[in-house]
């Protein structure tokens, strides 16, 4: 299996901090998404969304989407509840990541830390505080009733959460606010087999 | 168990197709998002990110997000594959959904439908185009080469799309380059138990 990615992505580091709670191994292919990586033709057969992470199986077939990937990676292992409720509510984690979390606290990283806060996109960066600061909020709410998203136990949810989440700073937020938040980041670095994103 | 949504929106129709496709009933409240019933106290208790559609099962525990709420209703079903990678190509559409085309199709949909395309949001509107077609393509791509996007069987991931894909021209798109998605639109509107969205 192989994986193409940029390492200073949390969609990518979410596939990374994943594979190394589990000891597992997949080779990685650095994908450069500034100089036009995932829109060549190349990549683009494999994958037509022309977006990182893909995960490419032995046999050519492919998966794109970071949080479909962590589903086929972790297949039977304790990172994925086995009722059906808490299931459901593992995906609503994760689809309120890509809906209400990312859009607003990754993209404004991105202005930030991979454009460097050009003066054209500042207006565009400011306009992602709210929305950013109310995914927080909602995490903050379940943080404070429990020590991780779903419970008791450490699951894809957190995976997906932390990704972005840890590095809020460097999209322009301010996590004092958010005390819950704060010691589930902690909790979560101080598990086994915990690795920190790479830059 | 209880559904609680807005039959105007494709995020609820998901549901309500998916019920008609089980055979199944759940009671049904109406959220009226425009008059701000989602920003209740009463609301945002049960869905602390304020959106609709949400589960409210018997015993009151909920679930937000309506691509869980499939998951959770299609369980056991033929609607959810059984293989690992199947599995996990079904939640990449999902995800794909709610990332790369709901933002573009459902909102420009919204601007012209709910808000009557004001002035002061008809840039917006327009900035919506390229997203829109952009995910438009892929899915081309996939339906030209299987009848449904994970093959021969209709799946939760054609329900995800068919929501706002098949009401695309209500925001401002034109399918008629598309000729595999139209296709497809029509082969699921003749399914058993399909029901049209409700205005």
């Amino acid at each position: 299996m192989k994986l193409y990615g940029d390492k200073r992505s949390g969609n990518c580091y979410k596939l990374q901090l994943l594979l190394s709670f589990l000891e597992m191994h997949c080779d990685w292919v650095d994908v450069d998404i500034m100089c036009g990586e995932t829109r060549t033709s190349q990549f683009l057969e494999k994958s037509p969304n022309g977006k990182i992470p893909i995960l490419e199986l032995d046999d050519g077939r492919v998966i794109s989407e970071s949080n479909a990937i962590l589903h086929y990676l972790a297949q039977d292992s304790k990172f994925i509840p086995s009722s059906t409720f808490q299931f459901s509510r593992l995906l609503q984690w994760q689809f309120f990541e890509q809906y209400s979390h990312e859009p607003y606290i990754a993209v404004a990283r991105y202005i930030n830390l991979y454009l460097g806060l050009p003066d054209d996109r500042k207006a565009e960066f400011e306009s992602k505080k709210a929305g950013g600061y109310r995914a927080l909020a909602v995490m903050e709410t379940q943080l404070e009733k429990t020590p991780f998203l779903l419970g008791d136990a450490l699951t894809l949810a957190d995976i997906s959460l932390f990704a972005y989440t840890h590095v809020a700073h460097e999209g322009g937020f301010d996590l004092s606010a958010y005390p819950a938040i704060r010691n589930w980041i902690t909790l979560i670095s101080g598990q086994n087999g915990f690795i920190p994103m790479q830059r």
